[in-house]
């Protein structure tokens, strides 16, 4: 089964190095990994064309790739980052299993409330709301309920876990407990449906 | 033509006014809107349960939706709200028409270079980083390369437009801006095939 690896890693000093840490754990798992980043983006013109180039390359990974493993680990702020969100909602639209993992242990309510100082009040329609009186979610969740939900109608898991400072994109601890479950859910199931 | 109206609209305090207001331009323009919180969540005991409720009635919306229109304006930070990135994702995937607009002119390099505070530097591989090392994207686009690419690649576009203070997500100048762009292109060539 290929494996499509989301992530943020892509922005990494060493991206390269760990990208392919976490393809060799894949392999070791019994998958066939795929990650943003695999193939040579064709010389463009302008930035958007490379942009856009960059895009439809992930895009034909995700088509090629039967599942999803997305790191949610929050990325330059309080939810994970944004471009494997869209990958995890593409790959859910596609009815594929997908599974996720965190290197932060606080839920999103927690990440939200800190974001707003701790300055959140339940409002009379029973929704926390910040001093800007936007509402926070407050699902017991990991992100937004739309990944969380999506992962768990999926029959996937979010895998959390606190790291050691400085290594919330390197650690991939949490990584390799989201490749075991998944394989224990994906890859027995076929082989006792052969 | 169905038309799935996302954003960070329904964390509003007056959420159901701001989404109605949409759903009419929305009509008025000849879609048939459909919007998160049309439905009525039935009851669960723990919310974790009411978030599962809530992304599979969503989920179920996006399903019987022809198209969608997302606001991308930036939510808490940097970036678009993650929920609106994860149904972009779902609906692109789905091969659906896919247009956004914005309340924010800067684009994604400029927003991540001022959450360094300007602290960004070129690195000798061509690429921006910040002083965490990550790498900035600078494709000219309005938000990570995924959504900007998933809309473009299915004849989209992102209208971006700058609203007064406190309009952020209550100016409805580039939706509606949006919808007429999206009416044009679709319904007239549905009207045309027909």
């Amino acid at each position: 089964m290929r494996a499509y690896l989301a992530g943020p890693e892509v922005f990494l000093p060493n991206a390269r190095e760990i990208l392919d840490r976490k393809i060799a754990m894949a392999r070791s798992y019994g998958f066939t990994p795929v990650s943003p980043g695999d193939l040579v983006v064709p010389e463009t013109e302008t930035r958007r064309q490379r942009g856009l180039a960059i895009s439809a390359i992930n895009e034909k990974l995700m088509t090629s790739a039967d599942l999803i493993i997305a790191n949610l680990t929050p990325f330059r702020g309080i939810a994970a980052d944004i471009g494997t969100a869209f990958e995890l909602g593409f790959m859910c639209a596609r009815g594929c299993p997908a599974f996720a993992f965190s290197n932060c242990l606080d839920n999103h309510f927690e990440r939200v409330s800190r974001l707003y100082g701790g300055e959140v009040h339940l409002g009379e329609d029973g929704r926390h709301r910040g001093p800007d009186g936007m509402a926070l979610e407050n699902f017991d969740m990991a992100d937004n309920l739309m990944l969380d939900g999506g992962i768990a109608a999926r029959g996937g898991v979010i895998v959390t876990r606190q790291v050691a400072p400085g290594q919330l994109f390197l650690d991939l601890t949490a990584f390799e407990e989201c490749l075991s479950f998944a394989a224990e859910q994906l890859l027995k199931q076929t082989a006792s449906a052969q």
